[in-house]
Order: structure tokens, then sequence, then C-alpha cells
């Protein structure tokens, strides 16, 4: 199907259109290369904005850019909207979901990561995670229709349930969506309603380990859940979730003694998850050993064992780095993906591939409205001022100009007025009413 | 369930909140009613700009509003996310689909019309209508996946019936969705495929009557089809769709001597349907004789015949104005909700109904880029000055401050890089695939 127009130019086929494959592909701009690129998505995603989308602050298509439209110019690069099945590592082959397969000299893996259950998929159905804008828009369905339910709710217990938002998981994005939801009852829906008092809505975030942001110094997680708990959030960290079903979820919290024995029930209508997360299903199809949440241990060349054409970078891609495996955040699939294209141009050129270096550039998460923390090194930032690093830093890495300008827009917009720009219901009423059906039949 | 705060004060249940409920509410902001709106989405759509959502434009918070947000300070209105499924005219009493009943001294039934096939709803599937945000992302989805499918397709004839697109239907709607369509594949996709070239891609526009816009003058009639020719599309008029199914659609033309013999097969992927509308259904749980298209015979002073509390306004309406029933447009409904407002206010002071008058504002239509058709009376504009006249009345009926600069901005941006800021396929992969499975099936 691909027309060879030069019969030995090498093929490099990437997979996902990603912080890392996108990053790759631009850095292969004038190599001496035919690219492929495969992704089920017609457009990159800016993940790192994607709970703004289900809040109801940003519209998908200001996070989001065709793909096609970013590699318009790169006249070596063809893109494929499809799903990758399978990777044949001996014949050198990718196989599509539609039966196409596609021979490549080089092949850079990029698929990334969702979320994952623990062993509890049942859970998905009623505590959806956030990784597509599908879940965003599903995220934002469930919110703004658990307060419409709670508005025509004549029972004070339903009604309370329906004003319950558990989020499960306090890594950044478990802080930002418990953030923005708080935001949304106190601050933009303060007024909409006849019947009942969005204010009075309960938002729970709920975190295993003793503190949130794990990842963060002490005293950024500090700042970050007394922040969260003025905002109206309750923080229950040192607490499991056992269990998530049609009525709400059971926690596992310590005891007096500190123990972790107490078992709580919490009836809510709107459970979001956001803690585990499992590498993408393809890696299994190369038949070699994978991690405990199913990532690809790869050489410090970030190559398969074995395979030095097969690169496998991101969230998928299992490297140390100072004693613990690299996080699956932007900045590593962005330096991986840049690090990827240079050894395939030294490979061209016949010189070995080199090791991939990370340069920690530190880490940052939004808690609500101009309220953020981060940390680089030694200097550790709070508040106002590391909500405006954040900001930089987050438009900085949009793509595309018109995407950069509509996103500050659409914050200053917000900030000054409380509304959200994208506040939309959309689906089928009968589907709408579904979840409550559902619920009701259960009980 | 409504607290009654105020036992007398008389209940105005509204049903619809498009431009006609919308305008009653709120010209009854300080009248001593207490008003009740039930809608099915919890947005005001600005339907006249639906065709740029579908053409990946606009994004959908750009043109919607939650009604909510809009009411927020009118504190004699509540809102109600439900589903209006019958009128007890002789009970006084509103049935909404989840078993709720809503007791009225005032009713105003707004909910307006959604498309009709003459009597082939089997058409539906195939050629889906737009009066809906869900209608718009899902054309979206269709034409963008079509180029996609088209670029993959080694079949030269299966790829020319991928970049056909079929519009049925040479009224305003079909006349923007045509011109707005060529416009994607002649500028803004022009460089972003390797195996097609998008200005292969035909456009056509089906009408049965001898003339585009059969509501404008016969001078701005041939005015939009030589420009819409001009930007690649065919217009075929006095032509009559006889067929939809998975492969495209057949045309019945005129012959050589004028007669509608011509029967010609078009093989097309994506057909789109702006032909007929029929009111909504809810008119026929009135047991009042509806017109021929379902709508409802009003009083001149807009009310159902034997029912003074019972007002029908918008596109529901059958008002016979100057020999002609009033058409389905948004002055039309604007003013008619005004109207009722005004009557009610006079019932309360104990004076009779008014009769409506229509004010004649005269008509615009959008063909593409800086280029429209407008006419008020006797005047006539064409061109670059009945776009900015179009834009100007377009951006000041929009509800929101934002979303009228947000709209601004997207448009002057469009212009100056021929990008699309919404260009973006949603939903899954493999339901994105049925569509070309059930083409190749049906084969």
């Amino acid at each position: 199907m691909v027309p060879d127009k030069r019969p030995h130019t090498p093929h490099v086929v990437v997979l996902g259109a990603g912080f890392g494959g996108l990053n790759a592909i631009r850095a292969l701009r004038n190599a001496p290369v035919e690219i492929t690129v495969v992704d089920q998505r017609n457009h990159h995603l800016f993940q790192p904005l994607l709970y703004q989308v289900a809040t109801s602050v940003l519209s998908p298509g200001d996070i989001a850019y065709p793909i096609r439209a970013i590699l318009k110019k790169q006249s070596n690069a063809r893109v494929l909207l499809g799903r990758a099945e399978a990777v044949d590592l001996p014949a050198r082959q990718v196989r599509l979901a539609d039966g196409e397969a596609l021979s490549y000299d080089y092949l850079v893996i990029a698929t990334g990561a969702s979320h994952a259950y623990f062993g509890h998929d049942e859970w998905e159905r009623w505590a959806p995670g956030l990784k597509t804008l599908e879940d965003a828009l599903e995220i934002r369905r469930r919110i703004l229709l658990a307060f419409e339910h709670a508005e025509r709710e004549p029972d004070a217990a339903r009604r309370a349930a329906w004003l319950t938002f558990v989020v499960v998981g306090g890594g950044p994005t478990g802080v930002e969506l418990a953030g923005a939801i708080a935001e949304i009852a106190r601050d933009v829906m303060v007024h909409d309603f006849r019947h009942i008092d969005p204010r009075e809505s309960r938002v729970l975030l709920v975190e295993a380990a003793p503190h949130l942001l794990t990842a963060f110094p002490p005293d950024l997680s500090a700042y970050s859940a007394g922040a969260l708990k003025r905002m109206g959030v309750e923080v229950l960290t040192g607490t499991m979730v056992t269990c998530v079903d049609a009525r709400g979820v059971e926690l596992r919290s310590p005891g007096p003694a500190g123990e972790l024995t107490q078992q709580v029930r919490i009836d809510a209508d709107t459970v979001l998850w956001a803690a585990g997360v499992a590498a993408s299903s393809l890696a299994r199809t190369l038949a070699v050993e994978l991690d405990r949440v199913g990532r690809v241990p790869v050489s410090p060349e970030l190559t398969v064992a074995g395979h030095p054409e097969v690169f496998v970078i991101g969230d998928l891609a299992h490297l140390e780095w100072n004693g613990k495996p690299l996080p699956g955040v932007a900045p590593v699939a962005i330096q991986q993906g840049r690090h990827v294209a240079a050894n395939i141009r030294r490979a061209l050129a016949g010189r070995p591939y080199s090791a991939f270096h990370y340069f920690d550039k530190g880490s940052l998460a939004a808690i609500g409205k101009l309220k953020a923390v981060g940390f680089r090194h030694r200097a550790h930032l709070r508040g106002l001022f590391a909500w405006l690093v954040w900001a930089v830093v987050h438009i900085m890495y949009l793509v595309g100009f018109r995407n950069r300008i509509a996103v500050a827009l659409q914050w200053s917009w917000s900030f000054l007025t409380e509304q959200r720009a994208a506040r939309l219901i959309t689906g089928n009423i009968d589907q709408m009413r579904q979840p409550s059906e559902e619920v009701i039949a259960r009980r």
C-alpha cells in the first residue's frame, strides 16, 4: 500500500502520537527516512489539561490538535488513523486492527497507558478514569447530571448521595479533579438551583498512601492537603477503597490506634478514578517480560532486549533512573522521543546508539484557582507563584498557537466571571437517565 | 414538589428553552408568576451556527449556554432537566418522561421541530440531519472520517465514494453545509494527506425546487448557486432524492426535455440531510388537529383553540401571515416568545390578549468565507457586505458575552490560517470503523 517512492529509504513506524511519538517524528523532520505514524485518534491530546475538560473549563478542541495538521509540512511523515493490534518482532511487522500489516526498519512504540483498577475491572462502570477526551466528556456529563438529579430528588438521603463526589487517587490528577469539582460546587453553581444549595456538596479525595502527591516533597504535600481542605474537600489519606458499586464506595480507614480497620460506607452517585495506571495492552504482544504494571523494560538506549530496531518510550517504557523507574509524565516522554530520533539518526550515520539521560525539570500540580505546588531540585514553590509557573509551562507545551491563546483567554474569563465555558451535558436524555434508574433498581 | 412560597402565584410552565421559550421566560422576569422551564438539554443552543460545529469551525461550547446560568438571577424561574412526554389539556397538566406531573395555570409549548424524511425514516441512518449538538458532532465525525478512509482505500472507485459528499436540501442549512464542506476539502485539508488530494472531493447540493434558497429573491438564489459552483459545489436543482442507502443516493433529475425522468446513482459514503422538517411529537398529545408537518394551528393570540391558557410558539406553531404560514426561523420564535409574555401579563392585569404581529427583519444565509446573501423588504445584499451583516447579526444574537468574543476570535483565526479549531474525531475506534464495515458488508 505504501507507494515506495524511494525503495531503499528506511521505514520508521511510530505507534501513538502522544508526547513521545510526536517528538520522535518531529525530530526526524529532515532525516532520510519514511515515517508512518499510527494512532487510533485523529488528534494529539494534551493530557495534562484533560481534567479541565472534565470540569467544563475548556472545550475538547482547546487541548487537542489534528495530527495531520501538525505534520502537514513534514513531507517524510504520513498518518494512518488505525489501531495497532500486535507487533511481530521476528517478522518486523505491525498488524493493525483492520488487518493491514506494516513492515518497518525501525519501530517506535509509544502507545502509553490507561487506568487500572487493581484487578477490579467491574469498578470502571461506576468510577470512570481520565485518559481520553471521551473519558473527560463522560466525567463532565456525570458531574453536571449529578447536580440536576439532586435538584429533582425529593428524598434527602438520595439527594445527599447525588451531591457526594468521591475522587480516588491523590496524585496530581486526583488533586486537580477534586479541587476543580469543589470550585464548581462553591463558586460556579452557587445561584443556579432553586431546591438545592450546591455548596452542601461533599467532595472526598481518597488516597491509600499517608500523604497526597507522594512524588512531591512533604511540605508541598501538606500544603496541598491544607489548601484543598480550605476549599471544602475532605482529604482522606491512608485510606483504601475496598469496594465501588452503584451506591458509592467502601473505604477502610485507620482506626483510633492507627490500624487500618475502620470500614466506612460512603453513598455517592459520582465516583471518579485517578488511581492506578496500566500500560497499553500492545506490550503483551511483544513476547518479552513486562513489569508489574505491564510496562516494557528497555535498555539505556530505549530499545527492547535483542531488538535494537525497536524502541519503547513514554508511559509504556520501564527504565530505572536513580534507582526508581522513571515516572509516566510528559517531560520523560518528550525527552525519550527526541532521544530515539537522535539514535535513529546515529544508526543511519553508522554510529552506535547513545544512552538516554533524563533531565529532571521538576513537577507541578494545580490545586485550584490561582493555587498550585511545584518543585525543581531543592526549590519548592506554592500558591499563586507556583500557579503562574504552572500556567506558563502548560500553555507553552500546548500544540498550536491558537490553542495557547484560547486556553489563556478561557482561564482569564473563568477567573473573572466564575463561569465555565463548556458546561454542557451531551448525549441522549434516555441514556442520561439510565445511571439513575440503574442505581434505583439496584437498591 | 414545588415549594409553594406564594400559594396563589400563577404557575407558568414553559416547555423548551430555545429562542421562543427563553424569550418568553426572560420577558416574564418581573411578573408575579412562578415559572418552570422543562428542557431535555441543560443548554440553550444557537441553532443558526450549528453547521459550523458540524464543519469543525466552532466548538459546542461556543454556541451553547447553560440554561441555569442564563436564568441564574431570575428568581421566579426554575429549571428542570427532563422531557415533556404529554400534555393533558383538560387536566392542565404536563407529564414528564420520568413520571412527574406538572400542573400549570399557563402553558407555553416551544419544543420546536426536528428533521423529517418524507416517510423514509430508514434514510436517517445514512443521512443524518442537523438539529442538536449531538447531530453536529456525528456529522463532523462522518466528514472527517470520510477523508481518513479515503486516504487508506486502495480501490479508486471506493476512494471516490469516500470523497463524495451529498447534501440534500437547498435551504440556508444545506447551502451553508455544502459551502463549508467544499472549503474544508479545498483549503483546510489540502496539504494534510499523502495518498489522496482532498481537492478531488465532490460536494453535491441537491434541491427538489428549481432554485436554491426558495425563500429568497431570485437574483440572490442565482448568485448563491453561482458562488457555490465557483467553490466547486455541484448544484443540482430540480432534482429529487428517490433513495438513500449504504452506498449513496439515487436522484431523479430533469431529462433533456425538462421532464423528471433521468435516474442517476451517486456513490457517496457521506450523505447529509437538510431537507424536511417535522414538528415536535409533543404536538400529537394535544388532541387538536395539526397541519401537514405536524404543527399546531394557533389563534392570532398564539393560543390553542378552546384553551386560552395554552400558547404554542416558534417552529411548532402554525400561524398564517400574509397568506403563508410563518417560517421556522429564530426571529419568529423570539418575537412570539415575547408576545406570549406580554399576553400573560395582560391577563394577570385583567386585560384581554392582543394579537401577534410579525415584524419581518429579512433573511440571511452564509455561503462561505466572507460570502453571504440577505434581503430585507426590497433591499438585496450579497457578497462581503452581506457576510458582514450576517456575522454581526449572528454574534449579536448569541447568548453570553464570552460566546460572542469566542466566535468572533474563532472566525478571525479560521480565516487567517485556513485551519479549523475543532477538527476532532471522537468516539471509539471500533465504532468508527462500523460505518465502513457496514458499507462493505452490504456491497
